[in-house]
Order: C-alpha cells, then structure tokens, then sequence
C-alpha cells in the first residue's frame, strides 16, 4: 500500500484543524470563565456527542461503553488502540487529553479523504476519568477497558456526596455491565497516546516531538515531623524541637537523593507543607509534608526511598523530633514496549523530525492499557512546560507533524508485537 | 529599718497565698472550658474588682486610670512601680501576667501585717493589655501609664468590629482623659516586674530566679519567594525554580545566623509558611513565611538581619526566585538598669538563691515603662518553659522565694537611681 500523499501544506491544514477542534471542545465547559468539565457531568455528555460526531464524520463506527467512554473502531481486530480523554482538571487548558482523541480522528479520516481503509484495525477511544477530578479515583476507565475496573471505585463520592455508581446511573448506564466496557487482550494489538509533554524537554531540546521510554513509577508519602512549640523569643536555640527546621532539612534532602539518581530521570517534589501553630511568633511543634518522588525505573525508586526515609530519619533523630511517613499511593513503572518505540521512532523521521527520548513524569491511560497490549506514547512539545493551566499551548505546526506522524505510525502497524 | 522577719515556713506560706489568688484569678474567664480573659470585656470588669478588693486588703489605695488599670498606692512620690498585666491569650495559663500583679500585692501585705509602712512609696499596677488578643494593639495600657499613649490605637478594631475607643467608652471610661493615666517621670523612680521566664532556661540551670539584663529587640521579617508552580512529574529537576526548597534552604539560614551571634542570646524563628499551591503533585510556585530575630543587643541584631538577608538574596539568585522582604515590626532592645540588677540580684541572694542573669525574649509593659524610670525584671522558673497555654506553671516554693526577693528588694529599694 501506498503511503498517503501529506505535503507541507496538507500537514499545516492537519495542525490548524486540530486547533479548530480543540477550541470548540475547549468551549464545552461548567464555567463560563475557566474550563471544568468533569466526569459524567452535562457538559461531559455534550462533549461526548462532538466527539462521537467527529468520529462519524472520520468513518469510524461509534459507540458508547458502559463507563461512558467514546469509542471510535474501522476494520476488523485485532485493533490498534488509540486514544485520550476528554474530563479536565478545574481550570484546565485545552490540549490534556483531547489533543490524543483529535489527533487519531484526524488521522483516521486523511484515510477517509483518500478513499483508503487503514491497514489495520483501529479503536479510537476517548476515555471519560483520567484526572479524577471529580472522584479520587485513579484511570478508571482506562482501568475498565482493560478489564481491570475496580468495583471499590463505585462507592467513591464526589464534592456533593454523589457516589461514582450513582453518577454513572443518572447517566444512563448500568454498573452491572461494566465488565462488557473491556476489550479482550486477544483483541488488543497495540495502544498508542499523543499527549503534550506537559514538562519543559523538548522545548529545551528544541524538538517538537518526542517517543516516551517508560511512564514513571510513583511513590508518595506523607510525613509528619513532631517536636515541641515553644516561644520564639525565650526558648534558647539549643533547648528547641523545631519540627520546621526539621522539614526543611528533609525538602533539602529531597534535592539531594533526585540528584543521586539523575540518570533514573528522577524528580522528587515536596509540594504541600502545612506548619503548626503557624504563628510568626511560635516555634513550629508539627509540620505534615509530602514527598512525591518519581523514576524511570523501580529499583532506583526504590532504592531512593529507602535511602531518603534512612537519611530523614537521622535528621528527625539528632533535632530530637519524631518521625512518622506513610506511603499513600505507589505505583510501578510502566515500560513502553521496544519495538512499539522503535517503530513510533521512525515515523516520527519520516516526517522529517527527530524523536527524542524521554520519560513520562505524569500517569496515563497508558499505565492500565499495558495490562493487556503494548504500548508507547508520543509527546508534543507545549510552550513553557505549562498545563493543568489555562496558559497550555501546543503549536498547530507541532500538531500537524504529530498528526502526521500517527499516520506514517498507522501506515507500518503490524500486529506482532505480542509474540 | 529592721528587714522583715521571713522564717522558711512564712516563705512558703507566701507561695501556697499566690497559687491560691492565682487559682481564683484563672476561675474568671469569657469561657468556662478556657482561660481567655480579654481587655475591657466583662470578664475583665470582673478581675479588676477582685484584684481592687485584694489591693484594699493589703492597705493600699486604690483607684482606676482611664485605661481600665488598677492602681494601688501607698506612701509618697517618687514611687516604685510594681507590676504586670491581668490580660490573657485565648486558652491562657494562669501565671503569665498575674503572677507579678499577686506578688507586689502580697509584698505590701507582709509590710501591713508587720504594721509597718514600706520604705519607700510603692504604685502597684494592674495593666491591662499587654498581650494584644482583643486589639492588635502593643502594650497600649503601659504606654499610657509612660506617658505614651498612641492614639492611632482608638481605632483599631477586634473581631467583632468594636474599635478600641468604643470598648473604652462601654467601659465608662473616657478616651479623652488617657492622658490622665500618666505617671509624670519626676514621680516614678523604678519599675520592677515579676514574671514567669517562659523559657527553660531556669529549670535546665536548675535555679529558681533570674535577673533579666534586657528585654530582647526584636525584628520580623514577612518574606516571599516566588518561582514557578509546575508539575512534579514532568519538569526536570535542573529546570525547576521551587519555591519551597528555597525557603527550606533560607529556613536553615536563620538558624545558622542564630548560631553565628549566639553570645548575643540571638534566637532566630520561621514560625509561618504557606505553600502555594499546595498540591502534593505540583512544584510550589510561591512560598510567603516569616522571620522572627531576637537579641540582646541591637547591634548584633541589625547587623544579622544585614547578613541574612543578602545570603537569603543570594540562595534566592541561585535557584531563579523571585525575593521579597518586608520588615514588619521592629523594637529595640531594652536594657535593664544597671544598678536596678545588681540590687535585685542582692535580694535574691538574701534570701537563699542564686540569681542568674538571662535576657528576656519577649516583650513586657518594662519596655514601656523604660521611657519614664530604670526598670528591671525578676524572672521565676516555669516548667517545660512552657507559657501561653493551660500547662504553664510555677511552683508555690519557687514563688515563695520570688516574692521574699521582692519584699527585700522593696526594703533596700532608694530612689536614687535617675541621678
């Protein structure tokens, strides 16, 4: 088969329509002031119709799961997965996410437009809770498409008490068949997300695109640092137990131990910090903070937790604190199969950019569709690492070349990667 | 003049009386679960007249200025001030303040029962607002008994929007009289308060009476670190400008500068922080906390302010931060009279202890009255160092010593001091 005919021109006219896309899917929003559109919401439910009608547009048969995910398929399994989603965060740009539903609705209709079926069979799915923004959930329906859904999840509550079985009912599904929203692994050839990158690399590197190695395992704990509130102007500063002191030690640690495992592509970030009494004039006798330390690889995270909670405890112990962490979420790396990064690596040069090499620090659909194919993801670069932000933006030209990208990616798919 | 006979079990008797007023003191509060006892509320109406009844009972003549003070006099000008505040903390202990509104009392009362008149004539003052809990003011009462009264204070407000005039005048008092509370200086001729230390530093030296040599100045700094909230997954550690490590590293700093100018009894507290955003997932973006620095000597003091501030500028410059600092409060240190301490640290020797000399590191109504007379202090071992809290306490025995001090101190108290 003859690959399609893509120009300049016609990649620029992919670029600009996926802006055009994204800005009326941008519009469907809770607020008028700031894009909320969250989970099994009515404004979820007219997001959904668009992009049901896209996908018919593309010539993709479409239809509904019983978790509220879109799905998009043309030709005959086993299928290549590809796909995002459309919930947000509060507040949220127009690009995380829906970027990964545009762009293979975009490519599967360039097929359309050249009369032509794609060489294998495709299921474009749009999911509907990646953020859990609305639930405390985490890839849910990802989770159900790969078969993995866990029913616990449907006792969650959102803001309003309203539980996710209950949300998923007045929305006109049934929680008894959410087993029929997964896709057999035998079906299940190979998934592929388009996704800005979210972080500053490849606009450092200067590249528009970039093939994902392994989307990073997470271990996240919360601490609580104890030592003894006092008066900030009587007690001596050798007689003091200052928990903050103590934690910012620890922040500094947190440095220290990502710098050591640099090649893991480690990050650690102590984000929240909550400092008690609080007062200007009172030593802090409690400080809670969290550490969220994310690599490339388990064992190096591993590895660093134990050596960051060791090193933190000595810290606690000589300022005659006490120490207390809790791990409250992990989870382990996902690898993106070699031979899916090898072929997304030449279908990105085949549209004449070059694939840089990075790591996903953010979860993904991704991490719960690895449960039953292989998968990879293709990063576009977006101005400033900005997103969970209405100031994300990702270039219609950096857009056209991914769209085009997936093309040549769709193009040379086979479905052999399993064996 | 014979001294009074103060036989151990006389001693001890006065300080079984003391817990004994205090106790009854701590019963009058806005809350029957709590100690808060509030400038010019009803509570307080409640303790002046008992505190007024006391002072009668002891043979002094009562009145009240128009502050809402009480005053006790007797004997002829110049007098000794003897005094301390009837004001709380919400949730208070009951020792901080009325400790040194009990003992003079009961000073005067040994005289009278020996039916002798001091040798010297004595204005036992009970302040009423020194802790600033209904009124963001600063030791407002005592300013006005020096003379000094702000009157930029009549229109500070409380949580209920009731300004400081308003409470004066439900009070029955005049706001245009204040001028009236004045003592002229040409009639004051020291002032010595007792206080618990509200520190360890007495306990830990295993001594139950200090000498305070200064009341610390002091300097606070609201600092804000600005740099860019971004995702802790996907923003690379060499790319980050968190504004939180950076002030876990400034943190370190005031400490370290502490210890640089520890012969200055410096101590040096972040007691506010406040991460923003604040999301165990994202880089801080913007961290706002403060700096309290405390010294004996004002010199030292501003000369470390200088050095923290430009290396705090410095760890600012390095990690890309925005740095901001205002000063918002500045005192100066208060140095207690010279021959004011030698004196009391003879009548402490009188009567059996030893008198250590310590800085005071939070501000009392001396700083005030600092400006009409030569001041001292008389600090009294409290356990744990703990005050502003229900645990605070102080021992009967220790106070029993405490109050023979000041009986002898009143003995060989002469008003030469000024010359």
């Amino acid at each position: 088969m003859k690959p399609l005919a893509l120009s300049p021109e016609d990649i620029a006219a992919l670029g600009r329509r996926a802006e055009a896309m994204l800005e009326e899917l941008a519009a469907i929003s809770a607020e008028p002031e700031r894009l909320v559109r969250l989970y099994l919401t009515p404004e979820y439910r007219r997001a959904a119709d668009l992009i049901a009608q896209w996908m018919q547009e593309a010539g993709l048969d479409v239809f509904e799961d019983e978790l509220g995910n879109v799905r998009g398929r043309i030709g005959k399994p086993p299928y290549l997965l590809l796909g995002s989603h459309f919930d947000t965060v509060l507040d949220a740009g127009r690009y995380d996410g829906p970027l990964g539903i545009v762009a293979p609705i975009l490519a599967v209709d360039a097929f359309s437009r050249a009369k032509q079926e794609p060489p294998c069979g495709i299921d474009v799915v749009a999911f509907g809770d990646e953020e859990g923004s609305r639930f405390p959930s985490t890839l849910s329906t990802s989770a159900g498409v790969a078969g993995k859904f866990d029913a616990k999840q449907l006792d969650l509550k959102d803001k309003d008490g309203i539980t996710y079985a209950e949300a998923l009912k007045a929305y006109g599904k049934d929680a008894g068949k959410i087993s029929s929203a997964a896709i057999p692994a035998s079906e299940a050839a190979g998934y592929l997300e388009m996704h800005i990158e979210q972080g500053p690399v490849l606009e450092t590197a200067g590249e528009p695109l970039g093939v994902v190695t392994a989307i990073a395992g997470q271990t996240r704990l919360q601490m609580t640092l104890t030592g003894e509130a006092g008066h900030a102007g009587t007690v001596p500063m050798n007689l003091r137990k200052d928990a903050l002191a103590g934690a910012a030690e620890i922040t500094l640690l947190a440095e220290k131990v990502a710098a050591e495992f640099k090649k893991n592509s480690m990050v650690a970030t102590v984000g929240r910090m909550e400092v008690s009494p609080g007062a200007i004039n009172i030593i802090p006798g409690v400080v809670r903070f969290t550490l969220d330390l994310r690599s490339a690889s388990d064992e190096s995270r591993n590895r660093a937790i134990e050596q960051f909670e060791r090193q933190a405890k000595e810290i606690a112990a000589r300022r005659h604190l006490g120490y207390a962490a809790d791990v409250i979420h992990r989870i382990a790396t996902t690898p993106c199969h070699e031979k899916m990064q090898a072929r997304l690596a030449e279908a990105i040069k085949a549209v004449g950019a070059n694939p840089l090499k990075l790591t996903s620090g953010a979860g993904h659909d991704g991490i719960m569709m690895s449960a039953i194919c292989p998968i990879v993801m293709l990063f576009v670069r977006c101005r400033g690492g900005v997103s969970h932000n209405p100031a994300e933006y990702a270039s219609p030209a950096d857009m056209g070349v991914a769209i085009a990208a997936f093309i040549r990616f769709i193009e040379q798919f086979k479905p052999d990667l399993k064996s």
